[in-house]
């Protein structure tokens, strides 16, 4: 138990961290690892004593926890669970941290309210999973948005489970990179998938395919720098070394093999379905940039 | 011009490739820049003069040009107009290299109508664009399958323009890996430009989001490894750290989010949609290897 906090150095703030789930609880451990003092709270009270035991203070309300911190971190299920759980909590004076998943529009909301009861405000949108906080060769990051001040008073205690990457005072940065990331991700996870399905009744080898496609989509990720320069000047024809009238005649042979080969082309056909109405709008020299603003109402 | 083959090292065969178009031309250019004899013919003969000047040999017909050559490398618009520009060959006792893209069945059907006509039969799909060409820096590199006696005797010349791997005899292998890589990268294209569309209302920098993006893809990418590790064992629960009810849960979040943003979330859904049948059958601890399952058929 560490109940003195009387010896903490200025910069050490005292924490309250609502919610000990997969994330929250990594997040406790880490902190509690480097020596910082601690104040928990978690609906489930039972999922609380393993911290009490590592040195946490447990609070029996949310409002309790609140108190008892200057800087206030929640990280549970949803939005709306955070709403919930600081409704009756005085956030006056206080710095929250919202290290919850959510939407931009979640986040912009949240701030408005968090200052309105006369907290600082930070948004955060976690680019790692548990096995990966308090280990920073693991690379795990969050993305933060809101009140610079905050992140810079609290850049060290931020720092302590993951990297932090200030994404800009609108609250609802954060997420919207967060989602960015997720997104393409969800993306690639559906390409390899389908890359997978595609020699599922072949004599190859899965462990065979795997380095080949991690070293082919690594060489192709950068291609996310052209399509930024594209958005950016105007001009989706610069640099473009395979164009989409190519690209379109390659989609025929993408297509052709996965029937041959018994796979369903749905998660491929509506990206195709774009460079093809891109290419009929007569941009067969550009890139896929154009999918873009197709996708952008 | 280099008429005079006859001091040529046994190793470097008489070379004669048929198209000249932007992938063909780069082949020639690369040969041609490290000594090799070329016999060239394209269906356009203008496009043959520039490699003419350069040392090349132009043939008149394609069977003017096989006949020239020991080791023919084919690199035309698609399957059909290999078989067309080669109708009238005489193919017996030749090496023929098909770097021409086509689908599996394309590739194993041409395989065995070459050695039909008495030839050596090489499959190739080409991972790299024409500025890559001659590059060995750029990490280009052709996928090959078929015969590997071919391969192996040839290995010095096929890796003049780009490295080479060979993926089995199956001579439908090259195609399928080349396949494979490009519907995994389409998919990540889809992701990318969704995560882009996403900023696009927003007063943030494509540039600031492009390097983001670049690192968190890299970063992701080795999941293929995982999957693979699943597909091999049976096991799809195996070392996941984030999983499909968790992912699932996330999908509501993107799906949100591009809501807000004004984006069409149809290059995402499919992929969302299989995920969320997968759960939906009881498999909430597994990664998403299981989509590979529902996708063949
Ligand atoms: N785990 C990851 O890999 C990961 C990665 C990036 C971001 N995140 C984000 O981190 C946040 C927490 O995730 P997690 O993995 O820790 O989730 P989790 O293991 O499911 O834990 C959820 C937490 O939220 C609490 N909770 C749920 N509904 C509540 C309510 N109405 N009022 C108060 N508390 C409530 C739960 O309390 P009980 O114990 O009482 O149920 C628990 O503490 C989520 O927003 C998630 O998106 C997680
Ligand atoms: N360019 C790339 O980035 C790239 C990358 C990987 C793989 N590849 C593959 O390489 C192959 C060639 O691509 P490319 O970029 O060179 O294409 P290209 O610039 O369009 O050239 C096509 C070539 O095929 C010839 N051709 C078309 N139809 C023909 C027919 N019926 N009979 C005989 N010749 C015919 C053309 O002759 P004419 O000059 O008479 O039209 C030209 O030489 C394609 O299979 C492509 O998928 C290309």
């Amino acid at each position: 138990m560490n109940d003195d906090i009387s010896d903490q150095p200025v910069d050490r703030p005292r924490l309250a961290l609502l919610g000990l789930g997969a994330m929250g609880g990594a997040l406790a451990r880490a902190w509690l690892a480097a020596g910082r003092s601690l104040t928990v709270w978690n609906r489930t009270p039972g999922r609380a004593e393993p911290f009490a035991a590592a040195g946490a203070r447990v609070a029996g309300t949310p409002a309790e926890a609140v108190a008892a911190g200057d800087l206030v971190v929640a990280c549970l299920l949803d939005d709306a669970s955070v709403g919930e759980a600081l409704s009756g909590a005085d956030l006056a004076g206080k710095d929250l941290v919202n290290l919850t998943t959510g939407t931009p529009a979640q986040a912009r909301a949240r701030a408005e309210w968090a200052v309105r009861r006369g907290a600082r405000f930070l948004d955060g949108g976690i680019m790692a999973v548990p096995p990966m906080v308090g280990v920073p060769e693991s690379g795990g990051y969050a993305f933060y948005s809101g009140s610079r001040a905050l992140f810079d008073a609290h850049h060290d205690t931020l720092t302590v489970p993951f990297g932090a990457v200030y994404t800009g005072e609108d609250p609802g940065f954060a997420a919207l990179h967060d989602v960015a990331l997720l997104s393409a991700m969800t993306g690639m996870f559906a390409g390899v998938a389908h890359a997978f399905a595609l020699i599922r009744k072949e004599s190859l080898a899965p462990s065979g395919l795997a380095p080949l496609l991690v070293g082919w989509l690594t060489a192709m990720a950068p291609h996310a720098y052209q399509i930024a320069a594209h958005l950016e000047s105007g001009d989706y024809t610069e640099g473009v070394a395979s164009n989409l009238a190519m690209m379109v005649e390659g989609n025929a042979t993408l297509r052709r093999t996965a029937e041959e080969q018994g796979v369903g082309a749905e998660l491929l056909a509506p990206f195709m379905a774009l460079m093809e109405r891109r290419l009929a709008d007569g941009h067969g020299d550009e890139g896929t940039t154009g999918v873009v603003d197709l996708l952008t109402r």
